[in-house]
């Protein structure tokens, strides 16, 4: 019987491990990928504090991991399948394994949507990016595509125009699906271009992003774009299909907890991308993965 | 004009400081004394993440300096005595100076109150410690005292027995002032001593605390204990005494803010310490300096 199971190897669940390895726990954190999570979709780190010369996600992974084995946190290779809650939860894993715990962190993070266009997967943190606040400052002076139309997508164009020389808004229909004041700006934005009615087909380059082919779909004209930068920001999706009837989630499957941290059933505690929030960052999720594991202590501490 | 001015370069200060600097804000970051804030009464950070051998506080300190310096963020040595709201903020400094900002970031922090008795000023992270969340591992086998005896304490005290030898809970009354499920485990705990009635008078040893100097308040006996390891769990005080009257402060003098770390008065937020929250930490204090970066950012976009 463990005190307290960590779902997902990320910098919220390693930082959760951390904690409670120090609070003298006994935990297990469970990955179906290797540990890092979402981070290892970047290049470098430059925005983690105490890294002024930034640091790579492999690096500060291998960083965080070394602190969890260290306190004698274990760190176990299976993929969630479901979960029970009796007086304690039982969580079954595929090929049928179950393990006891007393407590449980969610920390099982969100993916950025794909376009599944080819050159993309390639590319990524080689000039393709998911998250602007985290990436921008790395296209300084350069031509920076984005895509999409939501408000995040207006936001990322923002943010970028403050960096780059150059930013080309590409959004599949003929307006845009963001708040007013958000669309005036671009519009009015001399750096922003919008190309309206196009989708991207295909990003090219060898090593590193170079061009970007479009395609308008109302006169079906193709067109290459040359860009350092591609920023994708269609949305997001939390891994937390295996949770549903479970816990309470948003309508876009998120887990909703209060600042505690705590889910819908007493527990279970939730940090993270996974989360419902604001801001998703890696200090965010270390912070709320702390968070978790202070409030499983308590919890455990009043229960047992 | 500044786009935003942060008071205060702890962690929270300097990760907000960070944030902005990336987001191309104008920004300065005030602090009445030097960069690194509270972190700076410890010897060691064990359980900041990407730091598997620990980082001394200083050097954590001086790294988060050097990264907010090289994004052009200015810091200046100035104690905030006056902000007042027009169109935009007026921050009166001591010496009668005034800084023009759009957006305010308080992370002014907070200070665990002292006994101010012989000894401690000297010993502070030489054996004596204010936080047994943040430092409990480093009195594996030990002994140490609490002193205090509210829930604070008694958590204190609990946390501790997991790493030391023996805990002894030093109190000035004869009950606690916790809650009683954890009353009760201290009481059955064999690990714990409580002395009731009981308070430090000197704490001694050379370079680190070797033993304590207490006295009975009923029979008025001194005694010594030797002990490895003092936690002094006496309350916080939030530097948020210049804010009466402009913000929503709770009874104890922490700022409140919704979870974007909004203040009562739009265009200010706050982070770390100062925030009315549950758990001061490091990466939690970092986490909202980002959160309050990305919030003010936000602000002075939808506002200008």
């Amino acid at each position: 019987m463990y005190d307290v199971i960590i779902i997902g190897a990320g910098p919220a669940g390693l930082t959760a491990g951390i904690y409670a390895g120090r609070l003298r726990l006994k935990t297990a954190i469970l990955d179906k990928m290797f540990p890092g999570g979402q981070i290892l979709l970047t290049e470098s780190i430059d925005n983690f504090p105490g890294f002024p010369d930034g640091i790579s996600a492999q690096e500060l992974a291998d960083k965080m991991v070394k602190q969890v084995k260290d306190l004698g946190v274990e760190i176990i290779n299976a993929e969630v399948e479901s979960i029970k809650k009796n007086s304690y939860f039982i969580i079954k894993t595929r090929g049928d394994k179950s393990l006891e715990t007393k407590a449980i962190i969610i920390a099982s993070g969100a993916q950025y949507k794909r376009l599944n266009i080819p050159g993309e997967e390639k590319l990524i943190g080689k000039g393709i990016s998911y998250c602007a606040i985290c990436d921008a400052p790395l296209f300084k002076n350069k031509t920076v595509v984005v895509i999409g139309g939501g408000n995040q997508a207006v936001e990322e164009a923002l943010t970028l125009q403050r960096h780059a020389n150059k930013v080309i808004l590409i959004h599949r229909r003929d307006k845009l699906r963001a708040v007013k004041v958000l669309e005036e700006k671009i519009i009015n934005n001399k750096k922003i271009e919008v190309i309206w009615d196009t989708i991207p087909l295909e990003f090219q380059g060898e090593n590193r992003l170079e061009a970007i082919k479009i395609k308008n779909l109302k006169s079906q004209k193709e067109n290459i774009i040359k860009a350092q930068g591609a920023f994708v920001s269609i949305g997001m999706k939390p891994s937390t299909d295996f949770l549903k009837g479970l816990l309470n989630l948003d309508e876009n499957g998120y887990i909703i907890t209060d600042e505690e941290m705590m889910t819908s059933v007493k527990g279970i505690f939730a940090g993270g991308d996974c989360r419902k929030k604001s801001l998703r960052q890696v200090i965010t999720a270390c912070s709320e993965g702390a968070i978790c594991a202070h409030s499983a202590y308590k919890f455990l501490e009043n229960n047992n």
